[in-house]
Formats: structure tokens, C-alpha cells, sequence
């Protein structure tokens, strides 16, 4: 498949991607900043989040499930406190309103939550982290989403896979971006097993009965099993509560597919928590986060030909070699993107 | 080993707790603080951060390992930040003082955070998670610990199994307390399976070159895995910067041990987040929180003899049950704690 593929320039790419939008009646603003999410979801090595979303997010507008024409209603509840009811905008213009609305009000009193209701999918946690960062803010962000996986113990999906992200700005280098959703391992890469007709390991999914599984078909047909059973379990829960049941949205079994029902609200919610790392530990901060993360990086490696990494390094690597050498994605995607453009 | 156990009421047990850390140099206040935590940690079920450390951190008081008149010095660096020197206080003592900064603030600002450097074991999060949702608040909260971890990928120890906890209240039940280390399984079930000859699960743990074992000496030997591998790993170094790098604290290498140098400083640091919870969601909060934990509640369970429970439900049931019946530990600890009290 790899001569299927095409590299194109980063900033060409985005502003196909953009042109798609606007085609589908989406003001040139928003469509931009939906452009670059996507694409530096992209760069960063997300595809599952990157350029293929484009012509589906095209498809719900066009289905009546996106509105291109927001209201967004923002609400201070107290002064590092906002709600916003995004009125089912684009999912990365109402991400990044949350975002400006947190780092504003955390650069007042040191740290602000915002959440989002009545939104749709977010894209890619790590873009949104990579801006606080260049601004100097660690940042806490989450994302409820569609019922995919069971409760600890039990045997119907009851809430989403939903990812959490983590980072803290590095003055001197990339920064610490840990951006992970709760299963122990993604539905592409148990799709890619049963392709390739390979078992998948033990501890990666359950059968429909809650049963353990190493067969992809069975485990497509049942759920994706939580990092560290429980905790992983646990910790979607609680994405869930910071992110759709604080702001007054959407939670759990209420949150509608956009799979399923493409048409519809899927009354997706989101929250920001943004902190100002360097007000508080001052001016050593940076010399401080260097240490850190040199500890980390010079850790002896299990395997000499794979140097540690900390999370972030990887995908901001990836995002600056694609910045300077092109986007490599899908032929037909390309197309598709650049038909959708009118 | 059930034969050697007793069971004495909890108040008893406080007070016996209080008596020996006073006995040991501790102000009367801060003894009983101290008991307090441990107490509710080990009625909760945590019994490896309960009662057991009565003695241990009174060991390590004898040993100039833990300061019994500390200065503790606050510092607000803005109106939601607040970093605390705890001068190498009892950790309990240092956690419920971050506590109290932390549920100040937000109760002003909505949202705040307060970090603790210089400190002790904190010993279990969530008896002041409990302590923040009885009061009607969401707490996020985390410590570091001396390094027992790899990164992801790495061959050396680097980080401590840091915990993480999340908890939200919910004013008609039990609050949601999700209460987490980063590694599968807790070291204290190797142990186990090494008295008893059993091999351990895969995905356990590594040997010390980093290799999987289902060997429990080989698994002590060597390392704890993460759950859900990078992921976990990219956790614990997370819940460190908040914990111990933010507050201007020691991280990482830096966190001595209290097992190999109980008599030194361990330098180790917590992290509050408070969040009133029910001023930004309003005067629906309660029963939106009541329907969230009923739907997990509901879900059918893979085990018709297993319900299904949200995080802190069996915890939670455990304290009532314990303040009811009173409280089972080893009778040989019962009367070391009472041995401590002069």
C-alpha cells in the first residue's frame, strides 16, 4: 500500500483542508484552525485523528450533524471557572474556544477548568497541549465520547474510550505531552490482526461475555479491555465526570455515536484544566524540566538499539520533520480531500 | 494467620495510634491527624498504607528521618497557587495542611492547587480525597515516592510508582474515589505468589535486563510493569512533575528512600487540585451525579455473582462497615502500636 501513498506540504495540505471546509459552509476562520488541529494531529503521527477526519466531519455537515454556524454561550461561573455550551460546533473550534477560555483565566489567578458541552469530536488531544505549551502553560485535557467499553466487570459498553492528556511546557526543548486514551491497545491495531489473520495478545480485549480473547474477530465483536483493568476502567469514569458532567453536558450511555446516528448531536463534552507552571515554580522551572527529562532520556535502554523516550518526544519529532519535509497520507485521501474543496 | 488477628473499635484504635505518635515526639494536634489518615487508609482496605505505618513512621521519627516541629512555610504565588515547604513534616501532616490551602482557594476561585515540597509518605490518597468530597469539593491529587520504575522501555529504576487519585463527590452516596498506582499489579501480590510457590500473570513484571517473567523472585529481582505500558510509565512521570517538580521539590532520583535511609529526608512532594464541583455544574449536580453512578451501577455484570461498582463504592463500604464493627488488623501490630504509647 505504501506506493499508494503521496507527500505533500504541510502548510498545501492545510489549506486543502481548509478550502474542504469553507465548501461545506464553514466560516474561513474555523475552518482553518479545524484544518491545522487535524493536521498537526497528523504531523504528530495520529492518523486515526488527523486528515481522514476531514471528510467525515464534511459528511455529518452535510448529514445536519455539525452546525457551521455556532452560538457558543460562554458562562464564568467563578473567576478560574468557565462552561461553555458549544451548540454543536465543530468539535476543534469548540476545543479551542475552551483552551483560550482556560489559558486566559489561568494566567490570572494560576490555574482555570473550562468546559465544554453540546460538542462534537474534539480531533486529537495532543495539538491542543502543544499550544498551551508554546505558551508557556502546562495543561490537563480530556474528552468524553461514544459507548465502546464496559465498566470493570461488566458486560455491556456503558461508557467511551476517553483519552486524557497531560503536558507540561519545556522552555529549552519539546515538550511533555502524555496524550493516552484508557484501552490497553487501539481497535486499529486488533482491525490490522484480523486482516493480516494473526492471534492478538492476551489482555487486549474481552469477548461480548466479558470473556479474555486473543482472537480479533471476537474481540472486534466485544470490547477493548482497559489499561490495568480497573484503573484504566476507573480512569475513563472520571474523564467522563470532568468533561461531560461538570459542564451540564452529555454523559455516558448519552453521548450518540457519530458512527451510528451521523446526523445527530452527539452532545460530546470537554474540559481544560491550564496551569501556569512557570508562576509557580519560577524562574528554575526550565532548568528544573531539563533535568528531568534528561534523567528519563539517559534511563539505559532495555534494548541498546531503542533509546528512552518521555512521552511528547516522539510525536513532536515526527511533527517537525513533517513540517520541513512534507505529510505523507493516503493517495485517495489526498484526492478526496482536495475534491471536497470544490 | 486469621487466628492472629483482632478486632478493636475504631475509635480505640485512633486514639491508641494518636498516644504512640505522641509518645514520639508528635504535637498533640498533629498525632491525631496523622492516626486519622492511617486509620481511615487502612478501614478503606489499603491496610499497605494503614496501620502498619504507625511504627514505621515512628521508626524513622527515632531515627532523625522526620521532623516533628516543622516550620512549615506557604507560600501563595498567586490567588489559586499555593507551594509549601513542608520542612520534612510527617506526611499526613504536610498533606491535610496542602489540603486545606488547596480547598481554600478554589472555594474562592472555583479551581486551585497546592503543592507540597519537602515532605514525608503522605500515606493513602483517599482519606483526603473523602475529606475534600465531604466537603462538597473534587480533588485531583498525587505524590511522588522513591524510585522503584523504569520508564518505558528503559532497564533502570528512575521513577517511583507514583499515585494518582480523582475523586468527585456525590452529596446523596458514596463519592466516586478512583485511587490508582501506575504499575498492573501492587508488589505486595508477588510477594505473595512467592510464599506460595505460584508463578505470576504475564504482564506483570519484568526481570532487571527488562524481559517479561511470570516469576515472582525473578519479578522482585526486577521491575513492576506499568499498566498499559508507555502509558502507565508517562502517568507516574506526569503525576512527578505535578507532585514533586511544580512545588520547586525533588523528583525523580532525587526522592531518597525511606526503606534503604530511614534516617535522611526522602524529599518527597504531593499535589492538590481542589475544584468545587457544584458551583460549576449548579444546583443539578447531585442528581446528575446520582445518574451517572447509577448507570455504571447497572450495567449488567460479566460475573452474575459480581456486581458492578464505580471506584470507592467497596471502599467506602468497607469504612462504614469497619466504624460500625470495629476494625480487624494483626494482633502482633495492635500491640506494637499499644507497646508505642509508653
Amino acid at each position: 500500500m505504501a506506493a499508494d501513498t503521496v507527500t505533500v506540504a504541510a502548510d498545501e495540505l492545510g489549506a486543502l483542508a481548509a478550502a474542504a471546509f469553507v465548501h461545506a459552509g464553514v466560516p474561513e476562520g474555523d475552518a482553518r484552525e479545524t484544518a491545522e488541529v487535524l493536521l498537526v494531529g497528523e504531523m504528530m503521527g495520529i492518523p486515526t485523528h488527523g486528515m481522514i477526519r476531514v471528510p467525515e466531519y464534511i459528511r455529518r455537515i452535510g448529514l445536519g450533524g455539525i452546525n457551521c454556524s455556532p452560538q457558543m454561550r460562554i458562562d464564568r461561573r467563578a473567576p478560574a471557572l468557565a462552561v461553555i455550551d458549544a451548540d454543536n460546533a465543530l468539535g476543534p473550534v469548540a476545543g479551542l474556544r475552551g483552551l483560550a477560555e482556560a489559558l486566559e483565566m489561568a494566567r490570572q489567578v494560576g490555574i482555570a477548568y473550562a468546559g465544554i458541552a453540546e460538542s462534537n469530536h474534539v480531533g486529537p488531544l495532543a495539538p491542543y497541549a502543544l499550544r498551551a505549551c508554546e505558551d508557556g502553560m502546562a495543561l490537563i485535557l480530556g474528552t468524553n465520547a461514544s459507548v465502546t467499553m464496559p465498566p470493570w466487570g461488566g458486560a455491556a459498553a456503558r461508557m467511551g474510550n476517553n483519552p486524557l492528556c497531560i503536558a507540561l511546557p519545556n522552555p529549552g526543548g519539546p515538550h511533555f505531552i502524555l496524550d493516552m486514551a484508557m484501552s490497553v491497545a487501539a481497535r486499529g491495531k486488533i482491525r490490522r490482526a484480523l486482516k493480516e489473520g494473526a492471534a492478538i495478545p492476551e489482555g487486549w480485549a474481552v469477548t461480548r461475555d466479558g470473556a479474555p480473547t486473543t482472537d480479533p474477530a471476537a474481540a472486534l465483536d466485544g470490547f477493548l479491555a482497559p489499561m490495568g483493568g480497573h484503573k484504566g476502567a476507573g480512569l475513563a469514569q472520571a474523564v467522563d465526570l470532568l468533561a461531560g458532567l461538570l459542564p451540564g453536558g452529555a454523559f455516558l450511555t448519552a453521548i450518540s455515536s457519530w458512527i451510528e446516528n451521523p446526523g445527530a448531536p452527539p452532545r460530546t463534552g470537554h474540559f481544560f484544566i491550564a496551569l501556569d507552571a512557570m508562576r509557580l515554580r519560577g524562574p528554575d522551572y526550565g532548568p528544573a524540566m531539563q533535568d528531568f527529562l534528561e534523567i528519563i532520556t539517559a534511563t539505559p535502554p532495555a534494548d541498546p538499539a531503542r533509546p528512552v523516550l518521555y512521552p511528547g518526544l516522539p510525536e513532536q519529532r515526527r511533527l517537525a520533520a513533517a513540517r520541513a519535509g512534507g505529510v505523507t497520507l493516503p493517495a485517495a485521501l489526498l484526492e478526496e480531500i482536495r475534491g471536497l474543496g470544490g
